[in-house]
């Protein structure tokens, strides 16, 4: 193998490597989520990294090949492939597939990595992960409502404060009201339109109203030159789409008396009022104010597929965007009803609402409000056994094996580096003390055991090297026979 | 959306969804095994699920195309890329991009899926899971020993106990003594020859000395009529390797010095018999005796990286295979040294060794001897708070989130089906109690709360359904502003 070119070795561009401090922090954060799921009554489901690419509906429209946003490839029986994109769409195979089998209402969550084909960016992955809680079978908003609960509490155990998160409601059906009343109503002819206008109220909170008044019109250029085109609606349409994303008032009693008259004359949209004046009075009934959950019409998610309540969570706390300016942190998750996406592989239709969680966003949030859940704290190395006599290696090794089998974390370096390497090695592996044999240590039966916590210590407190070297702190030797007990001593004074 | 024609629910073979006991039972014996690694030092490393096909070196050779195995697919840079195939290619790029950062030697562990583009068959999966253990930066095979008793202290921690396991060594560099002796040194011209070889004495558990001979000279056709082309090696060749793959006695010293007999004449053929007689010692010296830790010639692992020691863990114990036929359980994991791989990357060779558990394997393993880290146990459910009156559902919540406010798994249900089929919904759900108020209870302030685990007790134990109506074992009343403690009481019964 070494005759061949030498392969550069490089991650592929959107991908991270995470190593052992932030994943310990991600388990005590993932652990905090499922532990508050739980209590819910939601449980655990995992499925594969990749389904048949019909199953996620992901091939581009009138056409064998699959959307470009998604990783595929073909089988050995030519079938494609797509990893997944997201944690719904398997979700819905796999209840489809196993309806019979499971209790309805079925609630479930599942944690896991996405994959999205796209250009990576600052903070843009082409794998990421995401923390899904769903309800299928149950057509009552109770279980939108419940989930937004769910989102709050998860929150706050957190540790993020009651005040610096919000869940906000909306509803989809309110916004078909409006799309019907501008000439847009749900039929194939309609559907790019529509999803333009879907995807400019979204952008809302980054672009502000000008932006999505362009973007609902002719398009908009951004400051790097790029041209999106708009939904070239004309200037009533785009007043009465803005006077909507406009009705939040004051309180959640006045927004929906407002969305109440702009839905005036649709069936539909009066529906979606009613479902969010349930919700909001399911939400109070269980303790859950307007400062928690909060309906806004703001909020409409870019997804294509839900068809009732959507949700977004955000954390209202301040920051500074990358030009400095001070920005609310945002976004943390969001979900919605998706009534139709089971009820694509089966007869009946099938009600779904679900949310999901943003991991790394949520991380950094945690990170950047020091949660005691992310806070990496420096954990204590293993006891580093060193090597001063290469014929010696086993009896070093047997001390090693003592030292685990009363477990205590410990290792032999295995290198082939002298004493001064082999000590800056144990300072990188923040190792509490080694073990220290020569051969004068040994024919007297005996082992140093160096304090490398408290020498640090007595070094700072230290002038001269000489003074060191007489002294020499925190070293001491002890009988070989009292090696593990005189360890655990000194692990035991840096607990 | 329900317009489309409909897609089949069903998921591409050879993957698997798992529920929740399951994955409980998986999470509760992976972190044993990370709890063993930590204890040896070892640390967490985590690398994505893709790598540039050039990185993992998975290209056909000779060709711009990937090897069929791996699953493979080009980004927006039409640069190969391909799912990860094993968890050491991946580990050996992370080490050479972060070479300088890592404290050398490295000792690192990870978890996770891989996946082979593969015919899938009963027990062979496209995605399954491993755990892998490497050392980089060690030359000392005193690297290895350490990793074949980590994989046998891991084994008992697991609760397989001694005597169950065995943990198996043998030398790439000594079977490389044999092919030279036999006219086939490591050349290019020899590669798929060699490789042959391998693989053939790799199937020497499963096909017998008689099978490893076919494979070793003609070709052999297995029982569905399959044929495997062989090495096409001449008599002798073969009873020289065979005579290899025969050499282990009575004690780890007798092979020893049987392989030492076998290898004379080749330099790195007596190179190989050391390391195994300094890896037999090592671990006799912490205290890892041959039953444990034993030489044994027949063992090669069939990957071709391998450079040096290998190693195998498998399961003594009986079982009987598919047609009933008593059989060892066989294979757990394996590893060995693999010097060329992060070399690959870098101008200076880096040594590493390391070894890889096959997670459901290991997971079935446990499942036999009935292990309690994997046994299921009947988790509690949540309590069930029943829908009695419709137009209450925002009571009832509030109800759900009291009890969830003193951490009560507790839920709503949301579905829409009447009184019998939320007991039975309860029933499935596995709680431990439902709450239930209708309109009576209601107007008394009370709740009813039926304890199903005693009721199913008392159920037992009647005869009648009109002794059972009468009786109403198991149920009582509670002032509604006692809830809460009563379902605890409930609990604490069951506990």
């Amino acid at each position: 193998m070494n005759d061949q070119p030498k392969v550069k070795a490089r991650q592929p561009r959107g991908l991270a490597d995470r190593g052992p401090a932030e994943l310990a922090a991600a388990d005590r954060m993932l652990a905090k989520i499922r532990e508050s799921y739980e209590l819910y009554g939601f449980e655990a489901v995992e499925t594969p990294f990749f389904e048949y690419t019909d199953a996620l509906g992901k091939f581009l429209p009138d056409q064998d090949r699959p959307n470009e946003g998604v990783f595929s490839f073909q089988d050995d029986d030519e079938q494609w492939l797509s990893l997944r994109y997201d944690l719904t769409a398997p979700l819905a195979r796999y209840v489809a597939e196993n309806y019979d089998k499971l209790a309805k209402p079925y609630r479930s969550y599942r944690a896991g990595y996405v994959f999205r084909n796209e250009k990576p960016g600052p903070g843009r992955f082409r794998q990421f992960m995401q923390f899904d809680a769903d309800t299928v079978g149950a057509a009552s908003v109770a279980a939108d409502a419940e989930i937004c609960m769910m989102a709050a509490d998860t929150l706050e155990k957190l540790g993020i404060r009651r005040g610096d998160y919000i869940v906000k409601v909306n509803n989809r059906k309110v916004l078909d009201g409006v799309m019907e009343a501008i000439g847009l109503p749900d039929a194939p002819e309609h559907h790019q339109r529509r999803l333009k206008v879907l995807r400019a109220i979204d952008k809302l909170d980054r672009l502000g109203p000008h932006g999505v008044e362009m973007l609902l019109g002719p398009g908009r250029k951004d400051e790097s030159g790029d041209f999106t085109a708009g939904a070239e609606l004309d200037a009533a349409a785009i007043a009465r789409v803005l006077s909507f994303t406009a009705a939040r008032k004051a309180t959640n009693a006045e927004t929906i008396a407002a969305l109440e008259h702009a839905a005036t004359g649709s069936q539909r949209g009066l529906e979606g009022v009613t479902e969010m004046r349930d919700i909001a009075a399911f939400a109070l009934a269980a303790g859950y104010g307007e400062d928690r959950i909060l309906i806004d019409p703001s909020v409409v998610r870019g997804l294509e597929y839900y068809t009732g309540p959507v949700f977004e969570a955000e954390l209202t706390f301040g920051v500074t965007d990358e030009k400095g300016a001070p920005v609310r942190f945002g976004s943390v998750g969001g979900g919605g009803r998706y009534d139709g996406l089971v009820g694509r592989f089966r007869s009946e239709p099938v009600p779904a609402t679900g949310f999901s969680i943003g991991v790394s966003r949520l991380f950094a949030a945690l990170k950047l409000i020091d949660s005691p859940i992310v806070s990496a704290g420096s954990q204590m190395g293993p006891v580093v056994v060193l090597v001063m006599d290469r014929d010696r290696v086993a009896h070093y090794q047997a001390m090693v094996a003592k030292l685990r089998a009363e477990n205590v974390r410990a290792e032999l370096y295995l290198g082939s580096a002298g004493m001064k390497a082999q000590m800056k090695y144990a300072d990188r592996r923040n190792s509490p003390c080694v073990i220290i044999q020569g051969s004068d240590e040994h024919a007297k039966g005996e082992v140093q055991i160096k304090d490398l916590i408290e020498g640090a210590r007595a070094a700072a407190a230290i002038q001269s090297n000489d003074e060191w070297k007489a002294a020499r702190p925190a070293q001491f030797s002890v009988p070989e026979h009292d090696l593990v007990n005189a360890v655990k001593d000194v692990l035991a004074r840096h607990a």
